[in-house]
């Protein structure tokens, strides 16, 4: 695939509000009080908007896994060491994964793409090998990659965007794996929302006491090399402190609100991804639900940035696009609720109004 | 179904804690960092210590539906007339309710048991009638009910709970319809945790303003009339304030308990009767999971009461134990999750403690 050099500021895809409010219609007639289905009927009211379809349904669902190695695990910030990132991949197509468990339940195809693992691992099968390099550069050290590697990295979740828009996909899942991406999703958003690392940081897979005070201080050490100010703009933050995965995840988004495909987001690094790719391009939020409140701290302030209240909060703290699979039962009910409950006047039921 | 006039004094089945341990150890195993599935970790624990199995399963959910109607709705307390009870328990048995619609779609069997109805309407087919009385005694003014009305409206849940439990359901929803009995779950919620009403009351079906400060007035005056204090038993507080579907629910979860068969429990009036069901019997709530944090602003004293936390929180205030069913994908996946994933060993993957 050829693309621009700068293919990601192409519009978002328009949502249709006029279907939006046919919707919301619809809810107003179906048998309940008004708004008692909570937050399910916003669910089915922005699908609505997406689809153009007063009684929208999603039907292939899809998801996408990008994983990739980084640099930074050299100075010890994480509890795994980064041979799991292949080890894992093989679990993925093994089937024995939790994402891989989730989406074969929901009948939900599950690409898993190399974007760049530390170690080389071309002979498993069932993975699309696209290595940008064996992991980034350490950002506590220097910038994590070229502009043309960052470049190289959203195209890439761009590309997978399209294919999977191409083949009919109506919801997209992106998940991650890589031994140091909560390492990389903690940069991300404290130099996206200038707020300290000190305020973000977490146990990522299980640092705790010295161990988790040790990452705070080296990441607050690489958000100050990388030395962000309002000068800088998106492609300069993806390149010092991103990773291969975490920028295909928002090349991945980006593309997708500019197909009309709509995403579930996942945990924390799915949404440093997606305030990045919002620094790219302002409205591509319009076409994203949220799956999952992480247990992530750094996550609470990028929901708040983002102005996202996730569908469930269970603790969860995996990645992989767990979260948003966990939830995707619920935007299907949302839909089904939505399309199959009776009106009042279909049931001959009193609406409240008939009381007064 | 003869049963003693304390058949509720008998113990609810043990917990299994042996075999939740080693289904804990089993989670601790599976390759994730430990405890990245959050409570859905928990669910499949105490799934475990219910079954006696270390890997559970649930493969046949029931729904019991109880609807009922009240007579403090003559002081006008409720959004909706008394006629939408008989209307809408068509609407379930026509499948275009809210509950009617989830259960199709979970597979789960929902069965309709006319409690009593203001309306008499035995014609409606596709509804076991069990009615008790046309709808309770207006609460505000005497005793909902004589005790022996309470005896019977607590076996008539008592009986459906064992008629699913032989028919091999092994994990019971319990839900209601009943124009009022939002207030009924005010007025039994601010008795039982000795809390003024006007700290629990909320919209129910869609009140606000003057209609709700009146519903507030109303209620606060039914409480007061009751006089409930410490001397009282639950029997008691039943009879005084409680309403037929809803001390069905509470005898369902009761003789469910008794029999090991857990319970998600839905929102609100489900909770409020769980509330009372520990008043009789403590250790109930050992066999409960906790479908949905409701919108109704009482829902919140009476969780914390119960020391409980839902699975959602998405603003639902429907009832009909449709917050019990949206939450129901989520203790599937858990148990999935449980019994699906790999282990550490299985999949060679390098769990944290092999590097240090």
């Amino acid at each position: 695939m050829t693309m621009e050099n700068t293919w990601w500021l192409a519009p978002c895809a328009p949502l249709q509000t006029g279907i939006a409010e046919q919707a919301a219609q619809r809810q107003a007639e179906l048998t309940k009080p008004l708004g008692a289905l909570g937050r399910l009927e916003q669910v089915a009211i922005q699908c609505a908007a997406w689809q153009g379809q007063v009684q929208p349904s999603i039907t292939q669902p899809h998801a996408v896994l990008f994983a990739a190695d980084h640099g930074v695990v050299a100075q010890g910030v994480s509890a795994f060491p980064q041979a799991v990132t292949v080890e894992m991949l093989k679990n993925f197509v093994h089937g024995g994964a939790a994402m891989s468990v989730l989406t074969q339940h929901h009948g939900m195809p599950l690409t898993l793409v190399n974007c760049g693992t530390a170690i080389p691992c071309e002979q498993v099968t069932g993975v699309l090998h696209r290595p940008i390099a064996l992991g980034t550069a350490d950002f506590s050290q220097q910038p994590a990659m070229t502009t043309e590697q960052a470049q190289q990295a959203l195209a890439l979740g761009a590309e997978q965007a399209e294919h999977a828009h191409q083949q009919g996909c109506d919801l997209l899942l992106v998940g991650e794996m890589g031994i140091g991406n909560t390492s990389c999703a903690t940069v991300l958003a404290a130099a996206l929302l200038q707020q300290p690392v000190a305020e973000l940081v977490g146990a990522g897979t299980g640092l705790a006491g010295a161990a988790l005070a040790h990452k705070c201080e080296v990441l607050t050490r690489s958000v100050e090399r990388a030395d962000i100010g309002p000068e800088h703009d998106a492609l300069n933050i993806a390149e010092q402190l991103g990773g291969f995965e975490v920028l295909a995840m928002t090349g991945a988004y980006l593309r997708a609100a500019q197909l009309g495909l709509p995403s579930l987001v996942d945990g924390f690094i799915a949404s440093a991804a997606l305030l990045l790719a919002q620094r790219f391009q302002p409205r591509v939020t319009d076409w994203v639900l949220y799956g999952h409140q992480s247990a992530e701290p750094g996550h609470q302030a990028v929901l708040a940035a983002l102005n996202a209240q996730p569908l469930v909060s269970l603790g969860m703290r995996l990645g992989e696009g767990s979260g948003a699979a966990i939830a995707y039962p619920l935007v299907q009910q949302a839909l089904l609720l939505h399309r199959a409950m009776a009106t009042f006047a279909e049931a001959a039921v009193s609406s409240s109004a008939s009381e007064g």
